[in-house]
């Protein structure tokens, strides 16, 4: 296993964080090239441009949207609203425009929100052509009367494409987990940073491994449009070769972890976390599936119906900030998000034990003494413990059941009965099924 | 669907119910033809004459019952127990009997209940010759010494036969839904009348609809050995076709529902009563099969093992004037009649909506928006929630789940899924399996 | 049924424990074969002899183990813990030793326990050549120093054998009951005489029984590697044939009855010990499986898995006096033993009763009183009760539930459904499946 040094990964988190932060992301474009760029240096992402006007599935993938200036000149001259200064000020997606208007033909193009007064809400435009400025109702009842001269510099390029990346950290088999995040929207950290930094990290973690029985997949995709456009690509593929799948989104919170399930509620993914958020011993609750939220909802759609679930924090339902200026560096916790790596790899190494074994020694309980198989060391409690690991697994490992049924059916932990399944394994009393 | 008016059928039922009332039926014989010539005014009845002899499966059909006069002369010359005041005075299917009997000799022949005084029980004697007079105790205590003139001038004749009739009500599919219940007890009113008000009500609110989907068969029998043959005649049918049914009998009382399952416990009436009777919000109890009751124990025996339940108002187990003349008009309430065609009505309904959808938009979800399926008018909230249970249709419509099972996992109603259902039927992104 | 003498039971079961007492038994040897003579007084044991040294399994028949005699004398001269006075005295498998040792270099030969100053524990040491004393704390802290001159003359017989013993009580069907008990323990009375008392005069009472549907084989073996030795021997024949199997262990204490389910969880001994224990109206609790204790691990290994679990009073884990001198006949009762046997033979019985029914009368109920099945006697209760018993059994008898099922569903007692059964097998209304 790799050293791991705690604070250097935070340290390292909060760069990056720095880095991705100004950078104006939407569905399309060149920020969200630039941050692939960037997690590129960490991830080895290989990058797929789908081309707008592409068929996927349902959909259709619009134009390219490009942004090169937004802003607003008031009747006093100043320069306002500039994206700039913030790139949640302009409703993204929004169609150039420029003109002059007066202030209540401006309201109608004017968002904010009365119920949080400082905070500038995130809105979007992608399938109807419109433009609109958001901003603070404080700024917002502040503004003067008087005629507005508004900016809108953009494109729509027909002849643009849709960026999703990937990267394969391959495995002793052809097994794939997938870990999927998005990178679509403009600064937000909770729900778009902390995602991709949770999937770098993680990715680092497993590739500093010496080894890995399973092959891991890294998705850094656009929510719907770019998810359904990699299932296009890679569905067939993932409903052979994919064992269990989360998306990672809004895991920056130091609140207590939700497990989302997966739509059938109790594949691999399902069984795993239950058992997971047990052993790792963190706050947790664990909710049924429900068709909205994130890209869980694209997986799990009936046509591929796939064994992923959701890690959260809380969720995208349940703070605030969601989709405001609110949802900031200060709002977010980097050794949150840390540890929400740590619950995301202990999720991976439980999945990496999941083995099935058979007791080759059947009939009869095997003569442990004989095996020098009979724990020697330790206090009384510990020897029988390591004793009674033994024969749980042994008496369970049947060729059929999992190292996950043998956990939840004993009680022991996986990592124990792994611990056991590898001093049989020497002596060569029980054989890997698969 | 029909336009309804409570207080008329209100209105209807009561003088339905006065004319049947004072009928003397049996399980055989001209009250039970009469009494199904006048529900033939509402119901168009086919009427079947089992002759006497027949053997139906383990039993014989008896000779038929004609009661043409049954009093006592008391000894001041007074006439009483006459079944022209009360056709509950004698036991029925009474042999006949002419003679003089000292009170002591009459006493043998009389029963009434010390614990409910005014009460004339109701006795009957199908299988065993014998005779006797059912009155009050409160009556009984003051018969005076002396001798007792008795006539019982009834008949029992082997060339009669059994009445049971039947009203077919066409679907668009064969696939069939049985309303049972019976006319067999002279006037009582929770359990016998309060069953045919509402099977004839709901009969004619089902007609009044403009099409259906299912066939809704309405027998109209004699308890046990009716509902036997009624087997015999038509078992093998309702095997291939009968999706669910329901045993009507004592829904005339002001007081919660009661279901009572089917034998298996979870056939499809059982599943659509816990919804229906969630989603109507009426107070209620489940509770499982037991082998005595009404017909349900008919349609559950191991040979048939239908998909069949009764849907009650208490039950008969807990009604002390259950088989007395307590139970008559004063003790039932038109409008909880009324209310049970609700729920019956409710219940058909379910069923009528209860289809298998295939989302044939399964790969990814459906581009809502293209489809102008995103509701646009209502409240903030209204438009979301609507959103929601069109996603939750799409998501699980995988043309294996019936709307049940989509109603039971996502907690939207049936009636609520229907309305997606229809929106999705409209832009062909769905299709009906079955 | 046999007439049952309860106070003539317990006092051959005091002279029994009291003559099967004293023998110092171990896995082989004499002690054991001396144990199976006097118990072979009450069940006619077929006993084989394993050859030390034979492979069975992962396992080989240790050398038998011969104790002459086993004494120190103290530098008093005092004769000291000789076997003669208590057996535990010398650790079982002790190899041969004479020598004078100091007090210091006796000491690592020997075991008290500080925690039970007056017990003397229970040691053992089959698979590892030592010797060594055993001793109460107080009786160590009294020795004196100076020099001990130590005799221990034991042989290890490499041409010996180890014994275990069976008898079968054969019923009218090849389906088999297995009661597995063991005689391996020198003088300890609830772990060890409890189990063999009970199967003993479980077998005396079904031997007294007229007739039997079912086989019984008890098996009086050796803990573990007995166990395993009859599996080789048998194991092949009882996945073929057992239905049912009980190991026999601690069951002589005044406590509530334990019953620790097979491995599988869901077999028949599980299922008919629920409803036994439930309807025997005991004090019980019911325990998942854990793959040590005794040796209903060897018949639930993954190459058997055989339906065997083990019914108790409390456990071997929750009796301080447990492998030392405490669990002697003070310890124990010999009410309890017998109270032990009725619940094993009501088990039994429950077994016998088990059988798969159909009703004949499948369409529709049977006509009860064409029969002459209505009951007639008894209070108005017990015949409604007795009617209802008997519509649940044709109700549910449908050729594929057996008793069990048709008692859990219905919550009638196997015994009454069997009574119903019995009345409808006279009129031919229903037939045996199996």
């Amino acid at each position: 296993m790799q050293e791991f040094n705690r604070s250097a990964e935070i340290i390292a988190m909060e760069k990056l964080f720095d880095r991705l932060w100004p950078i104006n992301r939407s569905i399309t474009g060149d920020g969200v090239r630039h941050t692939h760029d960037i997690l590129g240096e960490l991830v080895p992402l290989t990058r797929t441009e789908v081309p707008s006007g592409s068929h996927i599935f349902d959909w259709i993938v619009p134009p390219e949207w490009e942004l090169n200036e937004a802003y607003i000149i008031d009747p006093n001259g100043h320069r306002i609203l500039d994206v700039q200064e913030n790139n949640l000020h302009l409703i993204s997606y929004s169609s150039p425009f420029r003109g002059t208007l007066s202030k209540s033909e401006l309201e109608d193009h004017l968002h904010s929100l009365p119920d949080l007064p400082d905070a500038i809400p995130y809105l979007t435009s992608y399938y109807n052509q419109t433009w609109g400025f958001c901003l603070s109702q404080k700024e917002r009842v502040s503004l003067p009367e008087g005629n507005y001269k508004i900016v809108v510099d953009t494109k729509l390029k027909t002849n643009g494409s849709m960026t999703i990346s990937e990267a394969v950290l391959p495995g002793e088999t052809e097994d794939e987990v997938l870990i999927s995040t998005y990178t679509c929207h403009p600064s937000m950290a909770n729900n778009e940073l902390s995602g991709p930094l949770v999937a770098a990290f993680l990715y680092q973690r497993l590739a500093a491994m010496p080894s890995r029985r399973l092959t891991y997949r890294f998705a850094f995709l656009v929510e719907t449009i770019g998810a359904i456009a990699y299932l296009h690509q890679k569905g067939e593929h993932l409903k052979q070769r994919l064992k269990a799948g989360l998306v990672a989104t809004c895991v920056g919170l130091d609140v207590p972890f939700t497990y989302k399930r997966s739509l059938r509620g109790n594949t691999l993914i399902d069984r795993i976390m239950g058992q997971v958020l047990k052993e790792e011993n963190v706050d947790h609750s664990i909710i049924d599936f429900f068709p909205w939220g994130s890209d869980e909802r694209q997986y799990c759609s009936p046509g591929f119906d796939l064994p992923v679930g959701s890690l959260m924090r809380g969720s995208y339902l349940d703070f605030p900030e969601y989709h405001t200026s609110l949802d900031n560096r200060d709002l977010i916790s980097f050794a949150a998000i840390s540890e929400s790596v740590d619950v995301y790899l202990a999720t991976c190494m439980a999945l990496e034990r999941n083995i099935i074994y058979r007791n080759l020694v059947a009939n009869g309980e095997p003569q442990l003494g004989k095996y020098n198989l009979y724990p020697k060391v330790g206090s009384l409690r510990q020897v029988e413990t390591e004793r009674q690991e033994l024969l749980w697994f042994l008496s369970l490992a049947d060729g059929r059941r999992d190292l996950l049924e043998i956990a939840s059916t004993s009680g022991v932990s996986i990592e124990r009965l792994e611990a056991a399944a590898r001093k049989c394994l020497e002596t060569q009393i029980v054989e890997i099924v698969h």
